[in-house]
């Protein structure tokens, strides 16, 4: 097994992007809890995203989410965020709270709503110029309730349409990127359910038009490693989107439910060249904090990215392949999990102090005093949610 | 196999409570759409409701759910709902939309919130009182995101010291249904997640504490007319809320996912002594309609049970017991089958002529003009949902 | 909606292919149960299935399976069959019971073990070219039981190369068609795992290879007549293998489980240019009688598949398109139920008369005393199974 | 958090028992792969599961399994494996193997078979009396595949009539345990599929019958350590069959599948008073090795319930609590995840040494030839497996 001095260097090569969207407040049909300090604009959002990245040094970069971060100057918000250290990131359109949506966007059977849908995408990439962002995310909430609600396939007909126009559109250095759902918040049929249906689909537009992958986006017992192996293979994996999950699209800290899913998952993004410096495949967070703190829900999650892939990456590959080929389940199998147990807390704290920031995160952030200013300074307004 | 004149007069039998919410506005997270002609009230609810009753004469009465339904004079709400022919019924709690809930209410570790809870409870069955409910509903959001989050123990004491307190103050013509769910909104963890466990807590309150099953709320795969027969076997089923799914709690039309399913459970009802003029088990139902129009709807749901229970009926069920008792493996499912592939439908609207209503109660509903006339009445006001 | 005798010439067009494995004997790793008159010999299978053929008119063709169909003289099994009323169909490979295959077949690390498995697929082409067989099936055992047991990847790579080879052998009219499902028998990763793989991998290798869909080779929850959809729209839906499932490949009756989901796949097959006389796309059975009879379990199969697709051909598809496009959800919902729920048995009866076939195929057969006969002659011997 | 030395004593009193038939071959219904060195008899059996307590000293016994493990001489296998330094523990029946037991057993609608099935737990029990066993264990593989094939409550009643026969038979200081599967062998409905039916049942008997948890038997997304928690309230947890799952009932070897899920229900199990020497809760495996080494296999599992075990007592229960309290989720989840990210394997391997055991004994025992041994000795005879 290397050691973890042999890793390190490695480590330095990571970045998670953060969601906006994860500093406001989010919650069931049943209730959303409200915080005191939560952000109400795309402003006080970066701000507390920059702090995880002030404590972390992994997330130098935020997503945000049209109409939820709408400003009259993007150029002037991506100076504010990187004058608070963190760049803009991926735009993430947003076609599921219109009126007009209702019975689907970009594959509603009225043109006029598909084009609404499609300008909206228009908007977006406009955007994403004044940012400086390279990825256009789209994640679709189309679909149907009911069996015969709508023509499955002429529903996928259209969405091939309405994604060739946006894509026509997006500049030689941006990318768009599709996401897939197994369901919610439609419930019988999703127009983009899986990844066979992603793949096809932007296999179809071009080079540029890459699959999303969110961890929490798959029936229950899918084994996503597989898929990002697959991805990869097919050179379509374009980014993630990480969270961790229990039942359905629960949102929980990534690597809160199955640490060692997340695990395996980092070790095939490795593997097939999925990560660092040389690898186009973004990381980020989706995430709600329903019942957490926001902030240190944040930096808990970066954190265990990091802790799961310096695992991934302690991985001695050689030893494994020997194994594999020689048909030792057992050995091979425990070559893995040598990996997996292996705690690094320690190591990746003093590794810190070496890169000059704190040993624990979690701890220095809550010495600081931000949570307890932020929620003094943040009274009135309108606490930013997924209303708007 | 009986003719349908046999089972006919067992048709007369049969009532479907509404739930007063499902003629409110309901969504996801995501989005909740409005629509044109949304009480704003809760005498409004009932009138839909009566509308529904109206066309199919299976609704008599109408749940509430305080405090969406809160009103100053419940006397005066159950005169107005029976000047409208139908009588109010099931008293629904929530213990989780106030902000001391977020994590937990029976179940909350401090005694002060368990006491609010507790107190809801109370004035719930002053409600009752007031209304001539007889039953009172607990479905309880509480349970944990996280592991280690809550004492998962420590919560499920609680939870029997709070249900005992408010058992103990039901009138003795009254009851306490008490619902299970699989998960939503927790997602680590949820107090009462499965039937077992509710017959637990209720066999520990004593005879008039019974389990409400939703048919939404189980585990994928679980067989549900299964735990219909066990809970009908152990004198424990209380009541039914109604729905579908093919994923979640999707809170369906019931029937429409998998009417086959709906049947199933429909035939162990019947033979298990839980339908009918002689039987306790209150039957409602608990739907969301996201997409679809809310009285409409609610009048498909009833009629599908009401066609699905028809179907139950005509089993025979000597044939069924001489198949089964050979080993007969294809001849009893055909049995069954032969029940289930049986088109009720025109027999239905014979009876219904019959009973003095109309045929075709959605074409009659949809031809009365109600609809048409609630969007043009219905100005102004806030529109209900689940928020209040 | 259209009238029976409006479709009734459609449905001359079905045809259903029989699995021999299916008259013999099945069951779980708990036990197989025997049963008397099961066939010793492939001749005594393709007997069994003549009758299922004789009885109903729906199933023309018998798929076999290499070695458990081995004979000596494929082209005098051919014959055999012919006399019968039969042709012989699919040829099933089999790469998941020799000892070398332990850790794969294909997927192997070791070349020699991969040529063995291309060398069995050559024999089975072979016996193609003998029996007159279009379709060469795939389906493949390959998979772990341990994370690290396996190189995902490496395994996928020499799947594509293994898959290339006995591509390149298959003649002009010929085809390859690759199953794909969730799991077993392996439990941690299965090398052909969703269609989005056997996609991938039928697309890099050409216009004859095509994926196979069976309907119980899926997660919880997947919405199949969507796969049906996309596969038909991407021209790459090759064959189905119809069964049903309440939990994993249960391999029961098709439309036992979930009649429902039956006449929807039905419905987007034949909306989508899957069924009848013009489509490449075959119907096959693949299931597993492990208690009920097995020549009635196959005839009760093709018939509720008949009596399914009865129904999706009665679906008014205009009505339908109207009211999806108007957004009329509960009509849209209503004109697809309505077609569902409609009776067809007795037309298909009359239908059968009129073809010269009995009205009811189960009672028929039952009263023919075939099965009486066949547990009279077949007696020593080894009866057929899994094994060989 | 406790220090390794403070909790190092607590190690001392877990034992693991060894299921004999783990030591046997086991496969799929697609093919059962044999080994070299498997045992033929029940004395090979157990002098294998001799050597996993002898590197481990977790296992001091050893559950046998009738008729697999049928001797002529009860008292003399007894003998045999004190000899070995292992008991013989719980008597696992069997009822699903005889023809007559095709469609059910202790369930069964034919008096007589009930009574066979009866009688071969009476002489189950006989064979307790001879071994010294405390517990006779019945997993029932009795249901039912197709809706309507039997009568589930005629069935549930005769269950409880069933074992109330065999439970008057036990003496006083034996118990019955009863286990639940979710499904397999049967695919529409099983028996007793759920805890809450176990616990339904075994409450009917009396105090010596308790519910067995196989944590490989539950639903997709069941929370296992809630029902495990759920039973040590109720009184009512009387074994473990540990092994883990991916998908259904694997088999897999315990915590190779969810190292996490494992931590969580051991700790629940620590902390409900179901650990250790003053607990009556039996801790077993019921594993399948099909493709792995069966005796490191063994030896892996038992590690692995040892160092999840160690984490498990790990937890600082007292600033748990607090954190709960707090309602400090993060803080509360930190607690808990430390325990079980410290890798506690170097300080269980100086452990080891203290008790005079080698450190490593995946390593001692592959160092230590028996496998060898075996191979060369075990020649002719019958492989043992689930057959006979």
């Amino acid at each position: 097994m290397p050691t973890f001095k042999e890793i390190a260097p490695r480590l330095a090569e990571q970045a998670i992007e953060l969601p906006s969207w994860a500093f406001g407040n989010s919650g069931t049909r049943f209730k959303v809890f409200g915080t005191p300090g939560t952000p109400r604009t795309p402003q006080e959002k970066i701000a507390d995203a920059a702090q995880v990245n002030k404590y972390t040094a992994l997330s130098p970069s935020v997503a945000i989410h049209i109409p939820w971060d709408r400003v009259d100057d993007y150029s002037a918000l991506r100076s504010y965020s990187q004058d608070l250290g963190v760049e803009l990131g991926t735009v993430n359109s947003n076609t599921f709270q219109d009126d007009e949506y209702k019975y689907g966007s970009l594959t509603h059977t009225d043109a006029a709503v598909r084009q609404k849908a499609i300008d909206h995408h228009f908007s977006c990439i406009d955007v994403m110029d004044a940012t400086g962002s390279r990825d256009l995310k789209i994640w679709l909430a189309d679909g149907t309730n009911y069996p015969g609600q709508g023509d499955i396939r002429g529903r996928q007909d259209r969405l091939a349409d309405s994604l060739a126009k946006i894509y026509a559109r997006i500049g030689d250095e941006q990318r768009l990127v599709l996401e897939y759902k197994f369901f919610e918040p439609a419930f019988y049929h999703t127009d983009i359910p899986d990844w066979g249906t992603s793949y096809a689909q932007v296999s179809a537009l071009g080079d540029r038009a890459l699959v999303c992958l969110d961890t929490g986006h798959h029936a229950p017992g899918t084994n996503i490693e597989f898929i990002v192996m697959q991805l990869l293979r097919l050179g379509k994996l374009g980014s993630f989107d990480f969270n961790s999950r229990f039942y359905a699209d629960d949102d929980l800290i990534v690597g809160a439910a199955d640490p060692f899913q997340l695990f395996r998952i980092l070790f095939e993004v490795v593997r097939g060249g999925g990560y660092g410096a040389n690898s186009d495949v973004a990381f980020m967070l989706d995430q709600c904090h329903n019942v957490e703190d926001k902030i240190p829900g944040q930096i808990r999650s970066v954190l265990n990215v990091q802790e799961m892939t310096a695992r991934a990456l302690l991985v001695d590959s050689a030893a494994l392949s020997a194994a594999q080929d020689a048909g030792d389940v057992l050995g091979a199998n425990g070559i893995l999990m040598d990996a997996f147990y292996t705690d690094v807390r320690a190591d990746l704290a003093s590794w810190r102090v070496s890169r000059g920031i704190a040993s624990d995160p979690m701890a220095a952030y809550a010495a600081s005093g931000y949570q307890e200013k932020i929620a003094e300074d943040r009274v009135g307004g309108v606490q930013a949610g997924w209303g708007a």
